[in-house]
């Protein structure tokens, strides 16, 4: 096919997270939208719903922890190398309310062989930090975009 | 009012927890069932729907968190004295798919002063082990069902 | 050789132990005493002494964590198969002083394929909670004790 | 006395940092040297000694969280207000080996009220990186350094 990256390299950061996002109904349920993406970077915001707060209108903690393991999912991902997320903290300190847009920022603080180690910030429309996540990712098997390399 | 509880020991967990979750939308929006529930302990459980996971039928990880985030609020609230979460770990063990049902258990490990700590672990229907959450959290004032003693 | 263990399942997990903390210069410079072990399971104890305390003569936190570090290492290696810790989170509760003796219970939460995840309460003489530690370790290639099947 | 800030401004980090490290037998008995300190930063050095190493000379883990700790210990109290740390994470990517030089740099992720998130990075000698810890600390009452406004 003549259109086939030959490489990883050859892959961009948009394909990567074009191919993964596709697929992904949880994120698009949720109305995640990718803001940017480049080599171990990503930002995706998302606004909060009336189906994602629990009580005074304060959003669950789970769904802004899904909205930064989202962005952490892009820029881990955006070598062309699969990735899977091994172990994550996150740290909340403000709430989010309903209506508020929280942006997550992930960038990668390191990598080297298999491993990885993320970083992913979370603002809401004010530039109020929600919460700081960090996440260990392990690269499997496989590729986002098929290339002649696995051919 | 004379069914008024007294005092936060005279509000059984099941109080605390119903108060919680009748407000929680995002926990009915997601389908959860709520178990059981004692003093520091709590088992939620909910099946994974195809808008829950993203490529391959794999559960998105925020998924996984929120279902056990929710059981740690359940748990770390039973005493009617309200907590929020602060600083959560999650170890992800395998893959949960499109259908699986996931429990998760949480017990206290740790109650002094304001401070928590809470550990639950998910398991799909076979028992087998999806994750390993830890969450701290911390109290802060009011109460889910209003006593005598805050009058 | 007639005395080899001929797998590793005739190792014991005191021998792993011996194995390890003989070669351990640090655990031995802190004063640190293997209570017992098992497969997945060790307990280790040390007393504060005054090279370990800063100001008030509260216990440095490092010192506490290289004790619940040292009885993880003595868990997840009782299988005479190397593992390494790769990811830690801890806990700290209650402040130890000098002079308190440490008691650091490590047991393995879950062990599948080269992933291991492993939990340390440690307590002071009184039985009172100074630090929840967890930590996720990976195997990596060799053995403790040599056995036949890796000549 | 004359000589006495006025306010917890007016202390420097230097100050703070001295007045922590003067009474820090641990850190003088693992021979730690502060390299510089700032409002919310601090850069501590320590080099890999017999006493820190375990088999194979390869760096005992609890070395190298204590060098990270006492690091994130001088950054968030160069404010004159006393921090401890509640719960803390350590990624390890690399061994440290006997005779290395490992140099921890922390700097402040966010503080608000009587919270606040540090990170802190480790390299050796070469600028390869050792670990990535990241610390949650709680203000208490005191100062390091006495001002006027506490009297």
């Amino acid at each position: 096919m003549i259109d086939m990256p030959k490489t990883n390299a050859d892959v961009t950061p948009t394909q990567c997270a074009d191919a993964m996002l596709n697929q992904d109904a949880c994120s698009k349920m949720m109305g995640m939208e990718l803001v940017s993406t480049d080599r171990g970077r990503a930002v995706v915001k998302m606004q909060i719903r009336k189906d994602m707060v629990n009580g005074h209108n304060t959003t669950h903690g789970g769904m802004i922890f899904t909205l930064a393991d989202t962005a952490f999912a892009v820029a881990c991902n955006s070598y062309n190398l699969p990735n899977v997320a091994e172990f994550c903290t996150i740290n909340f300190m403000n709430p989010a309310f309903l209506g508020d847009v929280l942006t997550a920022s992930a960038k990668q603080i390191h990598q080297q062989g298999r491993n990885g180690l993320y970083d992913i910030a979370l603002v809401n429309q004010d530039g109020l930090k929600i919460a700081e996540f960090r996440g260990k990712c392990r690269q499997i098997k496989g590729q986002h975009v098929p290339t002649l390399d696995q051919i």
